[in-house]
């Protein structure tokens, strides 16, 4: 402890202070979002008051046609996983979970109305008024690009400002919004539960943005980098909902009837695989066999992942469930050797290991689904169901099933490209040294941006003593 | 703490034993509910065994049209909010989270039965044989008949007895069937989320009973009133789980189809706002800008609240957005100034702030609704639409939008004096010396009503070093 | 303290290195569930893509009425209670947590695939091509056959290795599938909640395996049998979710229509009955009236499992009311005098008290459901609903409803007799030396299986006061 007040004094010299930022940017944003709405967004004809008359006139016999009720659970589910379980995955760090919870609350929800925006333009537009047209799929979308931004954060957990936050949040739902465009809609892959365009942009993005952000004297905050028993049990409420719910996620946008089902089945099936090989991995690796919360928490969410993109095919349950065994020895692995390398020689900090719940499996996930795809038959869809799973129709109504997986393949790429370049681009605004980010011995703290109750029980109570004894003496 | 034990000693003459009143009362109420159960309720025709062959009468083509499919995802989203949502938002303080959650549990689970008969007699009751019908749809009345309870909760949380809630709660339940038989069928006002019925009535009725129950002398639990840094993040899991499924609260009785999911749109919208203000205007009011977990616990919430009325009117997106910037403003503002004020000059101790989350957004939402229902078209809603939206039916059928506007802002008014005048006169009721409340040294106490653990890590660390030097000074 | 290191050095020669046993197993294990998915598993008509052709040849109409949108919301209900209601049900112990999240989590994942294929085997087999097909409904099915499982885990929770769970599961698994097959096929009982498929069968079967692996000395780990306060509040997260999302377990397999809507209604019914009447036996049976975590935490869902075979019947409202009022009696003076007689007298240490929780109201509800079967008329049910209800067709079409009553009552000591037997032969097999189990004072321990964080927090401090002045004085 000796030199430690000394380094104190000339760290936090770095100004914290965002009480004019942060409000500035929540104020100006959201009356930018009213405005925005205002111009341009409306309901959709099965959200508007006029669906009844729709109803009639397109012969549907029944409200419960209303994609709301095909939709309505899986958006609930989704929406618990962006909020609770991103924001509680993230409350791992013993002395930073109000800002896991907290920013990540945050920026979900500055994102998810700046996504209804620009997913709007790309894909809901309706070119007789120059509106966009929203419902219940549209709020999924949304909440889908929010979790390539959360998925970001924790890439830098801890390291940044509220504000920063921010920033890689409106530039992160700019860029998923356009590579979203070109892969789903030029490229015409296909890409259900975002293993490309969600889990392998936001993971590239977050690390490319930590790589720009490189703190070589992070070591002075390691006595916060760690958890303590408790902060361990809330990140596993995080894990638990979104390990749960990723048969809705991956299902939430696929077609009406056997694609929803399907999907959720396959989800449901290469998560419970995931499970097995990350236990045992994660015993195998550690002194005397025990577990590590860190890949419990973790690496079990990357079958999810991983079959983000096949989860719609016809994978097979067995398929699911190899995908999901890889995965987890997959990801777990990376937890142990890649994420020390990564730090030590790529000066990537990687706060939640996000390269190997997201990245990894993000663009395995894109490969097991250009290999399904290019491996799909008529035999095994049937005529109807091939057209049907693959969308081929419109333009890509010639399209056969190995083009389809070379499509697939491109998807991977630009994903790619758009995560490190973006990632780069926005790691450069984010230096400038205007936003309120905490010193290298400030980091994983909330301190800095949080009123902290008096709260003197968490605070390791022999250095307490220690303290006591040191004021009594003087 | 020299004048400490004595205070203490004068001050837990107060008899906190409930030995006999808890029990007695549940029991003796359940076995009423089960003897009017008994009497009076029943199974509607579509959760009746008879319902095949209803359905085949009245051509009803398939099991999906139940109305079970309609409302059961909402209705467990709703039933979550009830008990883990308002039970965990209360677990902030230190040392009362048990009282939070376990009595939550308790009012709810009982009001939930009596709220079945009191809401069955004035809606569902089947006069040809005199027996309440109920469904789905009641199970998700009587849950927010109970919210109505549980804000009131709120403002006496910590400082009252589970008898003296189970009155409250029996009381509560009663006043407000009545009131939303008024404002729903009489004044024919719409509220569909409840902005007036459950969160004005709520908030004034809790309001007014913790006037009733003052205690000038509340500071001596001033060392408890604050929190530790754990429980903020179990309140943070009822925040959540309430801001997330809010969308399923607004929407869970509106109409089918476009009713539903427009409800579902606007509250989703509304509460993304809210947030972005709540954290501006926390940050700027705070020294050094840094956030404040009350403010982001509750006031996130305050758009949720403010949509309620007018959800299922075409209030359109950024209409939504608007009311959730309005109302993150004034919720964060009412925690900052109003709390105190209230407390210090009008006598009103609001443990949770529920002024800030319940009453004040109830209003401005029953003013929206006003103002909503007022400016309503036919070329916005079709002929149709306007019909269905508002109801405008039997009685009913030659209203016009701006009379219904009237009709609205009558039903905050009634909202208002149910809320005020029952709060007052269950208050007085609450004041008589038998219900075994805490002394005012033992308030926001778990220790009277709960075997606590043995459990020395939440004594504050350095008192307990104190105490143990002074046991062996002895 | 004195002998304690004494006895600590004698007892950790038990060795808990899973390092190797742990891995083997879940890799073997999984890597066959991989083989028999690749030769049995296949998707059913309304999961494969070949859904819209059969739709079409079938007639019908929609989209809507594949399975799916009927069951998934229950079934995602059902997940939450499996991973988040039990395991966190369970983390009441101060230092257990991690065992109790983590292994819950590894086992339900193993249980899940092998339940697939063991009821797949005796249900969902197409003999026209040897392929079990699986839906949504395989997908709950799977989930309950894990909940029996993890009903045996609380009974000896914190005693047990992490391999002893996975034998205890395989095992478990294999006996559900065959006890379900004989009670709901060869006798023809109707169990849609699984009073006694899941709970009788999965309490009974835990208690013969805690009566197997009777431990005398188990005092030595007394210390840490207790909860402390914020693991008393994670566990009410597991109490409540299963509290909340029970009425989806009971009417998640049921009738289409008004079988799901009667069997949701009556455990709401009945669970909030039983809330009422723990909380008063609880009061009325401390000292002072103060209500006991445990009895909240676990008694208050014993109205559920009561229910879950009569959910579907019409055992009316007022029915479950008195269910869940009993229950709520029962199960709390199971936990005040049964519990710590069986512990005395009959060798039988119940961790969690599933006895209370779950055999005797699982025995409770085949009884309940006995009667109801046996009363049931024509008149109550009309002539179309009896037979669905009971499914009085095919072999079964001249059954009548006293008959009906018999045979749940066999049904009930079948679950018994596998409970019982099944127990027994597994408990041997579990006390074979090889397994990794705990010592005797290294129960309820996280230290053996995790990796724990550098926590001073929560020890005891005091303790860690006493240990710094011993370490000063040497």
């Amino acid at each position: 402890m000796g030199e430690c007040p000394h380094i104190k004094l000339c760290d936090r010299q770095k100004n914290t202070n965002v009480r004019l930022s942060l409000p500035a940017v929540c104020i100006v944003w959201q009356t930018a979002m009213i405005i925005l709405f205002g111009v341009f967004i409306r309901y959709n004809e099965e959200s508007d008051a006029h669906w009844i008359e729709h109803r009639k006139a397109k012969n549907i016999s029944s409200d419960i046609e209303n994609d709301f009720y095909f939709r309505y659970p899986s958006f609930q589910d989704v929406h618990v996983m962006i909020f609770v379980g991103f924001g509680f995955l993230m409350t791992f760090l013993k002395r930073y979970s109000f800002g896991a919870v907290g920013f990540n609350f945050l920026i979900a929800a500055f994102g998810l109305q700046w996504a209804l925006l620009m997913q709007g333009w790309f894909h809901s537009l309706d070119y007789t008024d120059g509106k966009i047209k929203i419902g219940i799929e549209n709020l999924i979308n949304a909440d889908f690009c929010v979790a390539g931004c959360l998925i970001a954060y924790g890439a830098v957990l801890g390291k940044v400002s509220p504000v920063q936050l921010l920033v890689l949040t409106l530039f992160g739902i700019t860029l998923f919004a356009v590579e979203e465009y070109i892969i789903l809609n030029l490229i015409h892959a296909r890409d259900a539960g975002g293993s490309m365009v969600i889990h392998t942009f936001g993971g590239y993005y977050g690390l490319a943005i930590s790589w720009m952000l490189y703190r070589p004297n992070l070591d002075q905050s390691s006595r916060l980098q760690g958890s303590v028993y408790h902060s361990d049990v809330f990140a596993m409420i995080g894990t638990l909902f979104l390990w749960m719910f990723w048969p809705s996620f991956n299902s939430a946008i696929t077609d009406h009837g056997d694609g929803q089902h399907r999907a959720a089945i396959n989800t449901y099936l290469a998560l419970a695989s995931t499970v097995l090989t990350t236990m045992a991995v994660s015993s195998l690796f550690q002194k005397h066999g025990k577990l590590d919360m860190v890949h419990i928490q973790n690496s079990t969410l990357a079958g999810g992942v991983a079959v983000g993109t096949a989860a719609e095919f016809m994978l097979m349950p067995y398929g699911s469930l190899i995908v999901g065994f890889c995965c987890g020895i997959v990801s777990t692995l990376g937890y142990i050797y890649l994420t020390p390398f990564m730090e030590k020689h790529l000066k990537i900090q990687d706060t939640c290991g996000i390269h190997n719940l997201h990245a990894m499996p993000g663009v395995i996930g894109g490969i097991v689904g250009a290999i399904t795809a290019a491996a799909a038959t008529e035999s095994v869809y049937g005529p109807e169901g091939l057209i049907n799973t693959f969308d081929f129709v419109g333009d890509f109504k010639d399209m056969v099933p190995t083009q389809q997986g070379g499509h697939q393949a491109a998807g991977i790429c630009v994903a790619i490209c758009f995560g490190v370049g973006g990632g780069i681009i926005v790691g450069c605004i984010l230096r400038l040294p205007i936003w309120g980010d905490p010193a290298d011995d400030n980091c994983f703290d909330d301190e800095p941006y949080w009123e902290l109750p008096d709260d003197e029980e968490s605070i390791p109570p022999v250095l307490q003593y220690n303290n006591h004894m040191r004021n009594k003496d003087v």
